[in-house]
């Protein structure tokens, strides 16, 4: 006796079969029990089976709950200020000048009590939920001293603790040198303070962090993730966002889940990448608001096998995007994915950018009943933009 | 006795004043009597005021419901699937050759039923909605004779009956050639047939055509114009889209209310725009979703003082775009308008657009009390990319 047995769908599972990246059921059914998925197939195969109760869902599609596998949704203020000087033409430097950044976003993190840390992200959340996602990933990265980053932390994990969504946090140690900080003393904090403290609180899976001209060396980021993985701790990177400087190559020596934006990732590094079988998270929020040029090189990934994910990247800065399916419409209209790859994007790969492909990504036997219910065709998921969002969004089995 | 008096709020009523664009009142106020603003100020001024109903707003932001000037929402089928094969790498030949493109809409248009029709118009049209509308305009367009085009505005006629919202229905005469009709003999139907009969029965209150090397020539659209004008509509067009054919500079001389799109009008163009006093509707949307590089002359039509309007162009081909605010963040993000440009672009410049001036776009007394609430400042609305929606949408002194 299921708990419920949703029919009168057509779903895609992404679990891909030859000639189907999707894993369609045609007037298909779910049984749910106990919050978990135990069984997918056609209404038809399903007829002897029986559920508490019956949910006909008047030929919607069934896809899994979308996984945003890349955000920084816990920060203090925002920087419309800024994109409004940008707009009237100010430069980068003018708005460092002004105090504007990331040293703003810091500023504002910092000053805002516990209420309105809180209230700002959980708006952000829901907005993604609205989306139709049901797994969100949230870093810290905007505290920059221990206790801060893990007040963020402590953040993201409250609003999972409360609201209807899986909440994975992610421990983003090296974001940015705080202003006046030492370089070398700050990374020692890094290294010899937040990461063990995280871990011996359990307030992160994952340690993340900016590998790149204006955030951190490829030494100082190595240093982090030898850390880590001593304190049994999982490592993902921003990587080859803007310049090219090996990060996603070293990071597959530490077994990293994801090296994330990749615009200026070479050929090594794919390679890389592919032998150690991790994830590439593609971002085209920041490189659309940031108006960049360089894309990310996705016949290159396509070529080694590297599975691509997609996320909105959220944060106050560089990607203000708080919609699901437009992180998947913009994955294909810049950076050229296929709406099947986009959409694998945002559920099956992101899973595994997350380490959670074993409970969520997929429709199939012992996962998790998370579930997104769309008037729309998956591939017209791709297609509109700014796509409210689905009918139902069903999260352990329940709709909320 | 008022009906309603909004407190605890900021207004943007969008009257510019100097160094004000936006027009705004602090801790602000607005009565409103028979669906209509009877009186916005500081919150102060209108300590003797007496309302049926007080409602507080929590210090959110009002602005005025956002109109979007520029739309193709009544058409069967969607266009997903041609979206999938050019990312997929197909050629606009190779999906013409297919079946696709505007005649694949046409076709889906007229075989779709009633309900269908309806149905589908107005999920999108809810979308707009939710995203802060309260006027929108829809052209027809996908029907392509007489009674198919009267059968579209009659569509948007009964969604403007039946939904809390303002439908202002265009006859868009000459769209597209319908495959295997002769030329002139179609534009003879177009001037001779659909613009008295559209005008007998009161359908639509503007005329608009497409003039570009693939839709419609000069004179041609120019002959629509003269009959459109001469049965006491008024005209609008999609010009100098793709290539400067001076569409823009006949249309001046028709009185046009605007002419849309924009990216190759040159200087001749905006000129004659600012001496008639004609609206430039911007349409990032369209040149989003097909990845164009020619912008707008933004800094022309600035010199000039041509009022620009921004609009979402839904429509299932080239601009599949259900969002009002992410139609402003592009307008910004794309072509550079500053925010208070693009918060102007979507309502006291749209609703000139629509000849609309004297009734919405601002929030002033006499006009209609349509207005958006939001959590959001207004330089917000441009910075978040897919925003959801505002908090409350209050159409004719309502919310809902």
């Amino acid at each position: 006796m299921w708990d419920r047995l949703l029919i009168d769908c057509h779903v895609a599972t992404m679990v891909p079969r030859a000639g189907d990246p999707l894993g369609v059921v045609r007037n298909g059914a779910i049984g749910i029990l106990d919050g978990k998925i135990v069984r997918v197939g056609p209404r038809t195969e399903m007829a002897g089976t029986r559920a508490s109760e019956v949910v006909p869902l008047g030929g919607a599609w069934v896809t899994p709950g979308l996984i945003d596998c890349h955000t920084h949704l816990v920060f203090g203020g925002n920087r419309a200020d800024e994109h409004a000087m940008r707009r009237a033409g100010a430069s980068y430097e003018d708005i460092a000048n002004a105090g504007g950044g990331i040293a703003s976003t810091v500023a504002h993190t910092r000053a805002a009590s516990a209420t309105e840390l809180i209230d700002g992200a959980r708006r952000r959340l829901h907005a993604l939920m609205r989306g139709g996602c049901t797994t969100v990933e949230i870093k810290s990265g905007y505290g920059l001293d221990t206790a801060a980053e893990m007040r963020l932390l402590n953040t993201a994990k409250a609003l999972g603790r409360s609201e209807p969504v899986r909440v994975v946090a992610t421990l983003l140690a090296l974001h940015a040198l705080p202003p006046g900080r030492d370089r070398a003393e700050f990374v020692d904090e890094a290294v010899e303070q937040m990461i063990p403290a995280v871990a011996a609180a359990g307030l992160a899976t994952s340690v993340d962090a900016f590998c790149e001209s204006i955030g951190f060396t490829l030494a100082e980021t190595e240093r982090l993730f030898a850390a880590a993985t001593a304190h049994g701790l999982r490592v993902k990177l921003h990587a080859e966002q803007l310049s090219n400087r090996g990060g996603a190559k070293m990071a597959a020596r530490y077994e990293a889940l994801s090296a994330d934006h990749l615009e200026h990732i070479d050929e090594a590094g794919v390679a890389a990448m592919a032998e150690a079988g991790m994830v590439a998270v593609l971002l085209p929020g920041a490189f659309y608001a940031l108006q960049e040029t360089r894309k990310p090189p996705v016949d290159l990934l396509r070529a080694y096998g590297v599975p691509m994910a997609v996320a909105t990247d959220c944060n106050p800065g560089t990607s203000p995007l708080l919609s699901p399916t437009l992180a998947i419409n913009m994955a294909c209209t810049l950076f050229g994915l296929t709406p099947e790859e986009a959409l694998a994007g945002m559920t099956v790969n992101a899973a595994r950018a997350l380490g959670l492909e074993a409970e969520v990504g997929t429709l199939a036997p012992g996962k998790a009943a998370d579930l997104a219910v769309w008037r729309e065709s998956p591939i017209e998921l791709a297609y509109w933009i700014g796509l409210p969002g689905p009918e139902r969004r069903i999260f352990g089995g329940l709709d909320c």
